[in-house]
């Protein structure tokens, strides 16, 4: 379990260390949304979208809860408040043989969560 | 993990078979919906809940694609088309010694499909 890339995934969260983000994805990884259906494909739009995420999710409120680690698969629930809203999320992660993550899925619950984070994900990408 | 109790859950999603799936519930089981944030706590509610999710998405398309176990806990995603929305859904399902069901929680994903499920499960509980 020492070689899979979820400890340095933590690492990245907690330092907002993008560069070490860009360090443990493959050129083609794929990000999906919790918001819209269509797989965001390439390093470059997956950056761009977990660093979005990251900062959003930048609050004292944020923990991960529980972690499911299975061969090559994570599944890391967390939570978090924003606005007065309750947020639980899971981000289910992939990666290759060589450490690198090649699939970044994120869920969120319940459909007032995922309707705030939306909103400020809409704000947040626009900068 | 021959001894947990996912086996059962597949059994019964497959059998629609609701008679295993008290079984496999623990008397004091929470269910949180993916739509709303208040959990649902006994075996009752849970059960209701859980029967009729399996009834709406008592559908061809339907199928679980991933499968991460690790302890007591399993978090399982799955895929399926409802009146032609694409929904991608999980499961994280936490069971206790007794290897009955305790914390059953589903996610769902885009926000297109949390919204045509919430519509759907809204009319499959008024019946």
């Amino acid at each position: 379990m020492s070689s899979n890339p979820i400890k340095k995934w933590h690492q990245v969260v907690q330092e907002k260390n993008f560069e070490l983000l860009e360090s443990i994805l493959d050129d083609s990884v794929v990000f999906y949304s919790p918001v819209v259906f269509t797989p965001q494909k390439g390093k470059k739009i997956t950056l761009m979208y977990l660093s979005s995420v990251a900062m959003v999710f930048n609050v004292d409120s944020f923990s991960y809860t529980h972690e499911v680690i299975d061969g090559n698969m994570a599944s890391l629930e967390f939570e978090l408040e924003l606005e007065g809203i309750h947020i639980n999320g899971l981000d289910l992660i992939t990666w290759n043989k060589d450490q690198k993550i090649t699939e970044f899925k994120v869920f969120i619950r319940p459909l007032q969560g995922l309707n705030a984070l939306h909103k400020l994900m809409g704000m947040a990408l626009k900068y």
